[in-house]
């Protein structure tokens, strides 16, 4: 199933895609709406299917006539993981790491597809990163390798947009992870039975006006999802509603010569194949 | 104000301090009951002196004899600052930053005063941090260090403890700063009125087992609670119930020759001049 969260009319809204593709769905002032993602993840899959079921039954909906939500308004946590394919943490002056490095993202930097990724007035360095996202659908602590992918209930997909001046003005990267409206999620919620077990050999691509600046596979991923969640969680709970940002592959922008920045009127696409695109301008603030 | 916000019976609860340290409060079940805190701050002021008002004339509550809870239960955001006094920074093997050192916390990890810091299995190195917590009231972007402590609302105690292991494990120090059950955040929210502008000039104390561990000033932070307000606004909208864990002062166990780490059966308190003592035995996982 592939649900796309949406507004129409100052009224939120959700969608799912039939097996033409075309998505059909129902606003929250309708007496059938099932409730956003956010709620039916709370409730597990079996949540997810009926709704999908009452959204099918729902009206035709141009996803580029309405405006695009994040899949989740309010992930529990949004867990990011750094130097997660090996290309890049050598761009970016690391050895590849035997532990993940993990940061943090909080709701209030969330974007739609659709939206401005904004540029703030206090820097020029506006990074793009692409990345796969997992969702969590089932609650755990010290979850082993073996059983990881059951809590896995959807992909969507990140670009996780950085302000590098500021992500380097201390040891930790917070501040330039967290601009308001830097952090764009989505188009789609794909539940994990449409992809490979993990969101394993997977391409993904990001491309800026066009060009493709960072093209790998998520198999090159140095943590697995599998294993994200078995290390995340001997410290962590993990809860229906978290999202893992698994990384991002080489290309970034600060790592070039000349560096490329993000700027005013540039068109930033992140593509996971078998997930969708991910499209936003980017806007000075 | 001094408000507590407890569990008695399976209901939470919500008690106010009167002029004699007497704590008066309502259970969630009674008519008059006025929200939870979390919920009170999102209204401002105004509702917090009226539910003040209303609380003084429930039925007297003695601490003691419920469960504490803390006083937020789901803060938007927990922005935590590292390296934020002189001392803890050189003994941390920093040199004191000139911009601030942002990581941040997951709700998960968050429990009461009187609730046990849990050490988890996978290390034996918990150590203790006591830190002064500013509560957000009003939201805000670009906040004028003049402005900024307008836009705090309440202040608190927080033990943020780490696991020091696992925060060194990879560049980032998230995963070590995020085991379930080791951000004790309580006992009060003392509203910003009846504490100097700021917290400052306030005594901060951490005790372990009754021995002094770490004992300064809330003066000697490097960046205060409105030079925090201000550079974090710079990246970030802050919004009511955001809190700010404003970082430690010297003596934390791991800087120690030998390093003393807290261990089943230890007693940690955390005590700040004018708000209160934040209390929490340790247990092993």
């Amino acid at each position: 199933m592939r649900f796309a969260a949406f507004n129409s009319g100052g009224q939120a809204g959700l969608a799912v895609a039939g097996r033409d593709g075309q998505f059909h769905g129902l606003l929250s002032g309708s007496a059938n709406y099932p409730g956003p993602l956010d709620v039916l993840i709370q409730k597990g899959s079996d949540a997810l299917a009926a709704a999908a079921d009452v959204l099918a039954k729902g009206a035709a909906i141009d996803l580029d006539k309405v405006e695009l939500l994040p899949p989740l308004s309010a992930p529990g946590k949004i867990i990011c993981v750094g130097l997660n394919y090996v290309d890049h943490s050598i761009e970016s002056g690391f050895t590849p790491p035997d532990y993940p490095t993990i940061f943090t993202r909080f709701t209030s930097s969330l974007l739609a597809s659709g939206a401005p990724i904004i540029r703030p007035k206090v820097s020029t360095q506006l990074d793009y990163e692409g990345e796969m996202v997992a969702v969590i659908g089932k609650k755990g602590r010290h979850i082993a390798e073996a059983d990881a992918l059951g809590h896995v209930i959807a992909y969507s997909i990140f670009n996780d947009a950085s302000v590098r001046d500021y992500q380097k003005k201390s040891p930790q990267w917070t501040i330039g992870k967290n601009f308001d409206s830097t952090g764009a999620f989505g188009p789609y919620l794909v539940t994990a039975d449409e992809l490979p077990p993990g969101g394993k050999g997977l391409r993904i691509q990001t491309r800026l006006n066009g060009t493709v600046v960072q093209d790998a596979s998520t198999n090159d991923m140095i943590f697995s999802v599998a294993q994200l969640i078995s290390i995340l969680s001997e410290a962590i709970t993990l809860s229906p509603g978290d999202i893992i940002v698994s990384g991002t592959p080489a290309g970034v922008g600060m790592a070039r010569k000349p560096p490329l920045f993000m700027k005013h009127g540039d068109v930033c696409e992140v593509e996971i194949e078998g997930i969708g695109v991910l499209r936003n301008t980017i806007e000075d603030e």
